[in-house]
C-alpha cells in the first residue's frame, strides 16, 4: 500500500514509560507476516480511563470495558489489542469471545478476567476465533516490545504507524507521556475503527484520569472527521503507572496538571491529525476554525458540519476557491445562525463579512492557497465567545478506489 | 453532458392544468442557448403553498416566499424562476433584487409585488444581475410554454428534464396533478438546489394545501438524499387553480381528498426519485426501508443515517455485500436502539437478525442483487409501529469528477 502524502517523515523516537510493558505477536487471524495483536500491562497501583464509541451498535469489546472500568475503575491490569476482527454485531457469542479471551490473558498475568480490557478492530459481523488469539498468549505474557511495535500491530489499513510522545513537569518532577493511534477512515474497509493508547508515569488516581481523558479527547479525537461514519469500536485509553516520583494530585483542576495537561493535549491532537493525514485517498490536511458561537459546542457543530461536507470537501481536493459551499455547511448545521453575523476567510484572507461577500474580494490569493496541501478556513459567526478547532481531510477518487473499487 | 444511466426513458405526457399559465424565457445571465426563466402564472381564487429549506444561509428569495406567504397566503398571483444565480448569501443587496424583480414582474401582471414568489438556483454568493432578468418581464408575462419547457428552464446540471402527472377524483370530479423539479445533488456543483412545483386545478383552500404539500413532502422530497448537503434555496411550491368543478373542501383530513392525497404522494414521490436517479455520478438507485422504530421520525433518522453513510454508499458502488457498514450506520444514528433487535435484509434476503448475523448466512444471492441497478435495503429494529422509506444514490467516481476535477 502506498504511503499516505501526508505522513509525517518518520514514527518519532518513543522512550519506555516506567511501569508500563508492551508486547506484540502475530496470531495469523488475518494477516500474514506482521503482528496482529497487542499487549499492554501494568502492575498494582496503575490507573486506566477509558472514553468509547456512542454507537448503538457498540461492538463487544467496547461493552466489556465499559462495564469492566464501571465495576473496577481503579484496578486495570492490562489492555489486549487484536487487529482483523472487530467482533461488532457478533450477540452474545461475541460477549463470550471477549470473557474468554481476557479470562486467558487473565490466568497468565495472575490477576481477574475484570482487570483485562479488550480492544478489537477489523471486520463486523463475523464470530472472533478465540483459539487462534490465544495460542499467542503465553508469548504476549512474556515478551516486550517497544512503541513502533506497539503502533504497527494495531494496523489495519493504515499506510503508517501513528505514535507521539511528550515530556512535561508534574510539580518539579519530569513526567513522560507516550501514546499510539489507528484509524484511516471514521471506519475503514470492512476494518472498523479509531483506536488510540496513551500511557504516562505520572502518578494519578483514576478518577482524574478519566476527568483529564474526557477534556482532551474532546480537543483531539472528537475535533477529526475523515468520513463521517463513525465506528462501532472507537476506543480511546489511556494509562497511568504511577511510577514517577512527584507528589499525588487529587482533581483534574489541580494547577500542578497544567503541564501535564497541555503536553497530553500535544500527544492526542498529534495522534488524532495522524490519523486525518493517513485518511483514504487525502491529499490535503485541512484545519478548520470557528468562533464568535453561543458556545464551544455550538462552535463544533458548525465546524463539523463543513469538516463532513461531501462538497466542501470536493472543491478542496479539487483546489476550488468555492466559498459558497462552505456558506451552505455552515447554514445545514442548524445552530439557529444569524447569517447576517457570518464571516469566511480561507488561507487567513477574508472573502465574506456580514452576511455577503466583500467588496473588491480578489480569488487570485485564496486559489493559490488552494493549491497547498495545508488548508485554513476561518468561519465566525457572531460575537459569542464559543469556539472550536476541527480537522479534516479532501474528498478524493482514492477515497471511491479504497472504498468501492473491490469486491470483499 | 452525459444523461444519467438511471434517468426514465423520457418526459411524460402532461396536460396543461386548467387555470395555470406557463411560459419561459431565456435571459443569458449565466447560459446560453437555453431557457433559464420560468413564469407560473395564476388567477383569482388560485392558492400556492410552499415548503422551504431549514438552512440558517437561506437565499434571499427564500425569505421573500416564507413573507409572502405568511402575509398574504391566499391569494398569491405568480411564481418567478431563475437559475444560473442562487441569490444566496448575497445581504440587504439580495433582498433588494427580489423585491426588484418581483415589483417588475407584478407591474405586468396587474398584481402587487407581495403576490409574486420566487425561486433561485445557481452559485451561490454572487450578486443577482435584476436588469438582465427584467428584459425577459414582458415575454414571460404574455408567453405560454408546456410542462417541458418549464422543466428544461429550471435545470442547472441536471442531466434530464423532471416531471411527472396524476389524475384523480375528489368527491366523483377528476382533478389532474402535474409537477416538475430540478436538482442533481442536494447541492450541485456550484449550483445551489433542488425545486419543486406541482400544480393542480383542484379547489382547495391555501391552509389546506399547505397541510397536504406539508405531509406529502415528508414523504417525497425530505425522504431523498443525493450527498447530505442541503441548499440555501430548497423550494417545493403547490398550486392549486380551483379550476375543476368539485365541490369545495375545508379540511386536509376530509375523506373526499384521500385519492388525491395518494396522486399527489404519487407525483412528487416521483419528481423526488427522479432527483435521486440524476445523483451526480449515481450508477444505483437504492430504497432503503426501516421498520419496527419508536416512531416514523426514528425510523426516518435511522434510513437517512444510512442513506448519508459514505461507506454505505461506496459499497453498492462497489457492488459489495458489505452489511457490516449498515450495521455500523444504524448504530452511529444515536437512536437509543437495542442491538440485540436489528435485523438486516438486502435484497429480500435475510442477512441478520436478533443483533448477529443467521446462521448459514450464503452471501452469493446478495451478491447477485447488488449487481443490479435497482438496491433494496430493510432493516428492522425492534417491534416499534414507526416506518419510513427514504432513497437515495450510490457514491461514485462520477461524484467526485463532477464535484472536484475541475476549477471554477
Amino acid at each position: 500500500m502506498t504511503v499516505s502524502p501526508l505522513a509525517p517523515e518518520s514514527f518519532p523516537a518513543i522512550p519506555p514509560i516506567a511501569g508500563l510493558t508492551l508486547s506484540t505477536a502475530a496470531s495469523g487471524l488475518k494477516y500474514s507476516g506482521r503482528d496482529d495483536m497487542l499487549l499492554m500491562r501494568v502492575g498494582e497501583g496503575a490507573a486506566i480511563a477509558g472514553v468509547f464509541t456512542r454507537s448503538d451498535t457498540a461492538a463487544a469489546p467496547v461493552i466489556w470495558c465499559r462495564e469492566a472500568l464501571a465495576a473496577r475503575p481503579a484496578d486495570a491490569r492490562a489492555i489486549l489489542v487484536n487487529a482483523g476482527n472487530a467482533n461488532a454485531f457478533t450477540g452474545s457469542g461475541g460477549m463470550d469471545a471477549v470473557e474468554e479471551s481476557c479470562r486467558g490473558m487473565a490466568s497468565r498475568l495472575g490477576c481477574d478476567s475484570g482487570q483485562v480490557l479488550m480492544a478489537s478492530t477489523g471486520v463486523i459481523g463475523e464470530p472472533l476465533d478465540v483459539p487462534v488469539l490465544a495460542a499467542q498468549f503465553d508469548d504476549l505474557a512474556n515478551g516486550t516490545a517497544g512503541w513502533h511495535d506497539a503502533a504497527r500491530a494495531i494496523m489495519t489499513t493504515d499506510t503508517f504507524a501513528k505514535g507521539a510522545c511528550a515530556s512535561v513537569m508534574i510539580n518539579g518532577v519530569q513526567v513522560r507521556i507516550a501514546g499510539i493511534a489507528k484509524g484511516s477512515g471514521m471506519i475503514a474497509p470492512d476494518m472498523a475503527t479509531m483506536l488510540g493508547f496513551i500511557a504516562t508515569d505520572a502518578a494519578v488516581p483514576h478518577h482524574v484520569l478519566a476527568d483529564l481523558l474526557a477534556g482532551a479527547t474532546q480537543r483531539s479525537f472528537n475535533a477529526i472527521t475523515v468520513d463521517s461514519d463513525s465506528s462501532t469500536n472507537d476506543s480511546v485509553m489511556l494509562i497511568a503507572t504511577g511510577a514517577a516520583s512527584h507528589q499525588p494530585v487529587s482533581s483534574a483542576d489541580d494547577p500542578r496538571l497544567d503541564d501535564f495537561r497541555a503536553g497530553l493535549d500535544a500527544v492526542m491532537q498529534d495522534l488524532a491529525q495522524q490519523i486525518v493525514r493517513d485518511g483514504e485517498g487525502a491529499s490535503k490536511f485541512i484545519t478548520i476554525s470557528v468562533s464568535g458561537a453561543a458556545d464551544d459546542n455550538m462552535a463544533r457543530l458548525i465546524g463539523m458540519s463543513i469538516a463532513n461536507s461531501p462538497l466542501v470537501k470536493t472543491a478542496i481536493a479539487g483546489e476550488d476557491a468555492n466559498w459558497g459551499r462552505i456558506v451552505m455547511a455552515v447554514g445545514k448545521a442548524g445552530a439557529g445562525l444569524d447569517q447576517s453575523r457570518i464571516g469566511v476567510a480561507i488561507g487567513g484572507i477574508r472573502i465574506a463579512a456580514d452576511g455577503a461577500r466583500v467588496e473588491g474580494y480578489d480569488e487570485a490569493p485564496v486559489a493559490s492557497h488552494m493549491q497547498g496541501d495545508m488548508i485554513d478556513i476561518e468561519v465566525s459567526v457572531g460575537s459569542g465567545v464559543g469556539a472550536a478547532r476541527v480537522w479534516t481531510c479532501d474528498l478524493t477518487h482514492g477515497y471511491i478506489t479504497i472504498n468501492a473499487d473491490y469486491r470483499s
